[in-house]
Protein backbone atom coordinates (compact mmCIF):
# COMPACT_ATOMS: atom_id res chain seq x y z
CA UNK A 1 0.00 0.00 0.00
CA UNK A 2 1.58 3.47 -1.18
CA UNK A 3 2.48 5.61 2.22
CA UNK A 4 -0.43 8.15 3.10
CA UNK A 5 0.14 11.97 3.76
CA UNK A 6 -1.40 14.76 5.00
CA UNK A 7 -3.16 15.31 1.45
CA UNK A 8 -4.53 11.92 1.69
CA UNK A 9 -7.03 13.00 5.01
CA UNK A 10 -9.19 15.69 4.08
CA UNK A 11 -11.67 17.32 6.70
CA UNK A 12 -14.69 14.26 6.01
CA UNK A 13 -12.65 11.62 5.14
CA UNK A 14 -13.71 8.46 7.39
CA UNK A 15 -12.81 4.78 7.39
CA UNK A 16 -13.77 1.93 9.56
CA UNK A 17 -11.07 0.42 11.38
CA UNK A 18 -12.38 -2.80 12.10
CA UNK A 19 -13.06 -4.87 15.03
CA UNK A 20 -12.32 -6.38 18.19
CA UNK A 21 -13.16 -7.82 21.49
CA UNK A 22 -11.31 -8.27 25.03
CA UNK A 23 -11.71 -11.63 27.43
CA UNK A 24 -11.68 -11.46 30.90
CA UNK A 25 -8.21 -12.24 30.52
CA UNK A 26 -6.95 -9.87 28.93
CA UNK A 27 -9.32 -7.58 30.75
CA UNK A 28 -7.61 -8.93 34.22
CA UNK A 29 -3.89 -9.04 32.65
CA UNK A 30 -4.39 -5.17 31.50
CA UNK A 31 -5.81 -4.25 34.66
CA UNK A 32 -3.72 -5.76 36.75
CA UNK A 33 -0.50 -3.36 35.98
CA UNK A 34 -2.23 -0.53 34.71
CA UNK A 35 -5.06 0.02 36.37
CA UNK A 36 -5.79 -2.30 39.26
CA UNK A 37 -9.16 -0.92 40.44
CA UNK A 38 -11.78 -4.36 41.66
CA UNK A 39 -14.15 -3.91 39.10
CA UNK A 40 -11.10 -4.96 36.84
CA UNK A 41 -9.57 -7.13 38.25
CA UNK A 42 -12.13 -9.28 39.99
CA UNK A 43 -15.14 -10.52 38.37
CA UNK A 44 -16.94 -11.02 41.78
CA UNK A 45 -16.16 -7.27 42.50
CA UNK A 46 -17.54 -6.75 39.01
CA UNK A 47 -20.77 -8.32 39.63
CA UNK A 48 -21.73 -6.56 43.48
CA UNK A 49 -20.20 -3.01 41.57
CA UNK A 50 -22.68 -0.56 39.87
CA UNK A 51 -21.53 -1.76 36.76
CA UNK A 52 -22.75 -5.77 37.27
CA UNK A 53 -20.30 -7.15 35.60
CA UNK A 54 -16.06 -7.26 35.26
CA UNK A 55 -15.39 -4.00 32.99
CA UNK A 56 -12.03 -3.38 30.99
CA UNK A 57 -10.18 -0.43 32.18
CA UNK A 58 -11.07 2.45 30.08
CA UNK A 59 -7.09 3.02 29.46
CA UNK A 60 -7.73 -0.62 27.93
CA UNK A 61 -9.96 0.03 25.51
CA UNK A 62 -8.40 3.65 24.51
CA UNK A 63 -4.88 1.55 23.79
CA UNK A 64 -7.16 -1.23 21.94
CA UNK A 65 -8.67 1.41 19.49
CA UNK A 66 -4.67 3.34 19.16
CA UNK A 67 -3.65 -0.35 18.23
CA UNK A 68 -6.47 -0.73 14.93
CA UNK A 69 -5.87 2.96 14.36
CA UNK A 70 -1.80 2.42 13.94
CA UNK A 71 -2.69 -0.84 11.85
CA UNK A 72 -5.67 1.10 9.59
CA UNK A 73 -4.29 4.67 9.24
CA UNK A 74 -1.08 5.45 10.98
CA UNK A 75 0.79 2.67 10.12
CA UNK A 76 1.05 3.17 6.42
CA UNK A 77 1.02 6.81 6.59
CA UNK A 78 3.78 9.62 7.13
CA UNK A 79 2.70 10.35 10.78
CA UNK A 80 4.69 12.49 13.06
CA UNK A 81 2.97 11.96 15.92
CA UNK A 82 0.29 14.00 18.51
CA UNK A 83 0.45 16.10 20.73
CA UNK A 84 -2.78 14.85 22.47
CA UNK A 85 -6.27 13.94 22.59
CA UNK A 86 -9.26 15.66 23.82
CA UNK A 87 -12.72 14.73 24.96
CA UNK A 88 -11.84 11.33 25.92
CA UNK A 89 -15.36 10.30 26.90
CA UNK A 90 -15.97 6.60 28.47
CA UNK A 91 -19.89 6.31 27.76
CA UNK A 92 -20.49 2.64 28.52
CA UNK A 93 -18.79 -0.23 30.06
CA UNK A 94 -16.85 -2.14 28.33
CA UNK A 95 -17.56 -6.15 29.35
CA UNK A 96 -15.52 -9.41 28.41
CA UNK A 97 -15.51 -10.67 25.00
CA UNK A 98 -18.56 -8.08 23.43
CA UNK A 99 -18.08 -7.29 19.66
CA UNK A 100 -16.59 -3.90 19.38
CA UNK A 101 -15.77 -2.20 16.02
CA UNK A 102 -13.55 1.18 15.80
CA UNK A 103 -14.41 3.76 13.05
CA UNK A 104 -11.95 7.28 12.57
CA UNK A 105 -13.61 10.44 10.54
CA UNK A 106 -11.63 13.97 10.10
CA UNK A 107 -13.06 16.62 11.61
CA UNK A 108 -10.40 19.18 10.50
CA UNK A 109 -7.58 19.50 8.12
CA UNK A 110 -5.09 22.13 7.88
CA UNK A 111 -1.47 22.96 7.27
CA UNK A 112 0.78 23.55 10.14
CA UNK A 113 2.15 27.27 10.35
CA UNK A 114 5.08 26.45 12.39
CA UNK A 115 6.31 23.34 9.94
CA UNK A 116 5.24 23.69 6.51
CA UNK A 117 5.91 20.47 6.03
CA UNK A 118 3.54 18.99 8.37
CA UNK A 119 -0.06 18.95 8.39
CA UNK A 120 -2.44 18.75 11.23
CA UNK A 121 -5.67 16.14 11.40
CA UNK A 122 -7.93 16.63 13.91
CA UNK A 123 -10.01 13.14 13.98
CA UNK A 124 -12.80 11.59 15.83
CA UNK A 125 -12.49 7.95 17.04
CA UNK A 126 -14.96 6.11 18.13
CA UNK A 127 -15.61 2.34 19.59
CA UNK A 128 -19.12 0.90 19.33
CA UNK A 129 -20.92 -1.67 20.33
CA UNK A 130 -23.12 -4.64 19.11
CA UNK A 131 -25.82 -2.45 20.23
CA UNK A 132 -24.85 0.44 18.09
CA UNK A 133 -23.86 2.41 20.76
CA UNK A 134 -20.66 4.55 21.67
CA UNK A 135 -18.41 3.17 24.45
CA UNK A 136 -15.48 5.19 23.89
CA UNK A 137 -15.32 8.72 22.13
CA UNK A 138 -12.03 10.96 21.73
CA UNK A 139 -11.12 13.91 19.56
CA UNK A 140 -7.31 13.43 18.86
CA UNK A 141 -4.90 15.96 16.70
CA UNK A 142 -2.25 14.03 14.68
CA UNK A 143 0.83 15.49 12.29
CA UNK A 144 1.59 14.30 8.92
CA UNK A 145 3.85 14.74 6.57
CA UNK A 146 2.91 16.42 3.56
CA UNK A 147 2.96 14.94 0.31
CA UNK A 148 6.59 15.65 -1.47
CA UNK A 149 6.54 17.38 -4.44
CA UNK A 150 8.05 15.80 -8.16
CA UNK B 1 -5.36 2.84 55.60
CA UNK B 2 -8.65 4.14 56.19
CA UNK B 3 -11.40 4.42 53.20
CA UNK B 4 -11.08 7.55 51.42
CA UNK B 5 -14.59 9.16 50.46
CA UNK B 6 -15.39 12.25 47.98
CA UNK B 7 -15.28 14.44 51.50
CA UNK B 8 -11.32 13.74 51.37
CA UNK B 9 -10.89 15.44 47.90
CA UNK B 10 -12.15 19.10 48.30
CA UNK B 11 -10.47 21.76 45.51
CA UNK B 12 -6.45 22.23 46.40
CA UNK B 13 -6.17 18.97 47.58
CA UNK B 14 -3.08 17.36 45.96
CA UNK B 15 -1.24 14.52 46.16
CA UNK B 16 2.47 12.88 45.42
CA UNK B 17 1.70 9.98 43.23
CA UNK B 18 5.44 8.49 43.73
CA UNK B 19 8.11 7.87 41.06
CA UNK B 20 8.18 5.46 37.58
CA UNK B 21 10.05 4.87 34.78
CA UNK B 22 10.06 2.57 31.49
CA UNK B 23 12.97 0.90 30.51
CA UNK B 24 13.46 0.69 26.31
CA UNK B 25 12.14 -3.34 26.59
CA UNK B 26 8.85 -2.28 28.32
CA UNK B 27 8.53 0.13 25.90
CA UNK B 28 8.33 -1.87 23.24
CA UNK B 29 6.82 -4.71 24.61
CA UNK B 30 3.60 -2.21 24.98
CA UNK B 31 4.22 -0.82 21.53
CA UNK B 32 4.18 -3.94 20.37
CA UNK B 33 0.42 -4.53 21.65
CA UNK B 34 -1.39 -1.35 21.31
CA UNK B 35 0.93 1.10 19.75
CA UNK B 36 3.28 -0.33 17.17
CA UNK B 37 4.52 2.57 15.07
CA UNK B 38 8.26 2.57 14.41
CA UNK B 39 9.48 5.46 16.91
CA UNK B 40 8.06 3.73 19.66
CA UNK B 41 8.91 -0.10 18.58
CA UNK B 42 12.74 0.19 17.05
CA UNK B 43 15.20 2.17 18.83
CA UNK B 44 17.01 2.30 15.53
CA UNK B 45 14.05 4.02 13.60
CA UNK B 46 13.51 6.18 16.97
CA UNK B 47 17.25 7.50 16.18
CA UNK B 48 16.00 8.38 12.81
CA UNK B 49 12.66 10.18 13.94
CA UNK B 50 12.43 14.19 14.89
CA UNK B 51 12.80 12.32 18.40
CA UNK B 52 15.89 11.72 17.77
CA UNK B 53 15.69 8.27 20.10
CA UNK B 54 13.28 5.28 20.91
CA UNK B 55 10.18 6.70 22.60
CA UNK B 56 6.89 5.65 24.93
CA UNK B 57 3.76 5.49 23.44
CA UNK B 58 1.70 8.33 25.03
CA UNK B 59 -0.53 5.63 25.87
CA UNK B 60 1.44 3.92 27.84
CA UNK B 61 2.73 7.05 29.75
CA UNK B 62 -0.64 7.40 30.51
CA UNK B 63 -1.53 3.72 31.36
CA UNK B 64 1.26 4.22 33.95
CA UNK B 65 0.05 7.26 35.05
CA UNK B 66 -3.33 5.53 35.70
CA UNK B 67 -1.27 2.86 37.64
CA UNK B 68 0.44 5.42 40.09
CA UNK B 69 -3.11 7.31 40.49
CA UNK B 70 -4.58 4.04 41.19
CA UNK B 71 -2.01 2.92 43.99
CA UNK B 72 -2.03 6.48 45.34
CA UNK B 73 -5.51 7.52 45.46
CA UNK B 74 -8.27 5.64 43.77
CA UNK B 75 -7.29 2.45 45.45
CA UNK B 76 -8.27 3.11 48.87
CA UNK B 77 -11.01 5.27 47.96
CA UNK B 78 -14.99 4.72 47.36
CA UNK B 79 -13.68 5.53 43.61
CA UNK B 80 -17.16 4.60 41.32
CA UNK B 81 -15.66 5.40 38.09
CA UNK B 82 -14.72 7.87 34.98
CA UNK B 83 -16.98 9.49 32.31
CA UNK B 84 -13.37 10.70 30.90
CA UNK B 85 -10.41 12.96 30.70
CA UNK B 86 -10.20 16.25 29.36
CA UNK B 87 -7.11 17.69 27.31
CA UNK B 88 -4.61 14.42 27.62
CA UNK B 89 -1.60 16.48 26.65
CA UNK B 90 1.79 14.51 25.39
CA UNK B 91 4.19 17.63 25.76
CA UNK B 92 7.53 16.06 25.41
CA UNK B 93 8.55 12.53 24.50
CA UNK B 94 9.16 10.00 27.28
CA UNK B 95 12.81 8.17 26.72
CA UNK B 96 14.47 5.11 27.89
CA UNK B 97 14.76 5.22 31.65
CA UNK B 98 14.44 8.15 32.39
CA UNK B 99 13.24 9.06 35.84
CA UNK B 100 9.30 10.32 36.10
CA UNK B 101 7.29 11.10 38.56
CA UNK B 102 3.36 12.05 39.02
CA UNK B 103 0.95 14.64 41.13
CA UNK B 104 -2.45 14.95 41.20
CA UNK B 105 -4.38 17.86 42.14
CA UNK B 106 -8.02 18.37 42.59
CA UNK B 107 -9.31 21.42 40.40
CA UNK B 108 -12.87 21.23 41.35
CA UNK B 109 -15.35 19.12 43.68
CA UNK B 110 -18.98 19.13 43.96
CA UNK B 111 -22.19 16.69 44.71
CA UNK B 112 -23.70 15.11 42.47
CA UNK B 113 -27.03 16.24 41.24
CA UNK B 114 -28.50 12.66 39.80
CA UNK B 115 -26.87 10.89 42.38
CA UNK B 116 -26.79 12.23 46.07
CA UNK B 117 -24.62 9.72 47.30
CA UNK B 118 -21.88 10.21 44.73
CA UNK B 119 -19.45 13.82 44.31
CA UNK B 120 -18.23 14.46 41.47
CA UNK B 121 -13.82 15.50 41.71
CA UNK B 122 -12.24 16.89 38.33
CA UNK B 123 -8.36 16.74 39.13
CA UNK B 124 -5.72 17.30 37.00
CA UNK B 125 -2.56 14.82 36.84
CA UNK B 126 0.76 15.58 35.78
CA UNK B 127 4.26 13.69 34.66
CA UNK B 128 7.19 15.40 35.19
CA UNK B 129 11.16 14.56 34.16
CA UNK B 130 13.99 15.06 35.94
CA UNK B 131 14.59 18.54 34.29
CA UNK B 132 10.84 19.51 35.71
CA UNK B 133 9.33 19.28 32.49
CA UNK B 134 5.69 18.25 32.30
CA UNK B 135 6.07 15.89 29.95
CA UNK B 136 2.08 14.65 30.38
CA UNK B 137 -0.78 16.71 31.65
CA UNK B 138 -4.55 15.58 31.27
CA UNK B 139 -8.06 16.74 33.36
CA UNK B 140 -9.70 13.89 34.78
CA UNK B 141 -12.94 13.31 36.40
CA UNK B 142 -14.04 10.57 38.74
CA UNK B 143 -17.00 9.81 40.64
CA UNK B 144 -16.57 8.98 44.62
CA UNK B 145 -19.07 7.99 47.37
CA UNK B 146 -20.03 10.26 49.60
CA UNK B 147 -19.08 9.15 53.45
CA UNK B 148 -21.96 7.56 54.88
CA UNK B 149 -23.52 9.12 58.07
CA UNK B 150 -23.32 7.98 61.46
Amino acid sequence: MALRYFEDFPEGYSQDLGTFRLSADEIMAFARQYDPQPMHVDPEAGRASVYGSLIASGWHTAASFMRLLVDGVLGDSASMGSPGIENLRWLKPVRPDEPLRARFAVIESRTSNSRPDWGIVRSRGEVVNQDDEVVMRLEAVNFFGRRPHG
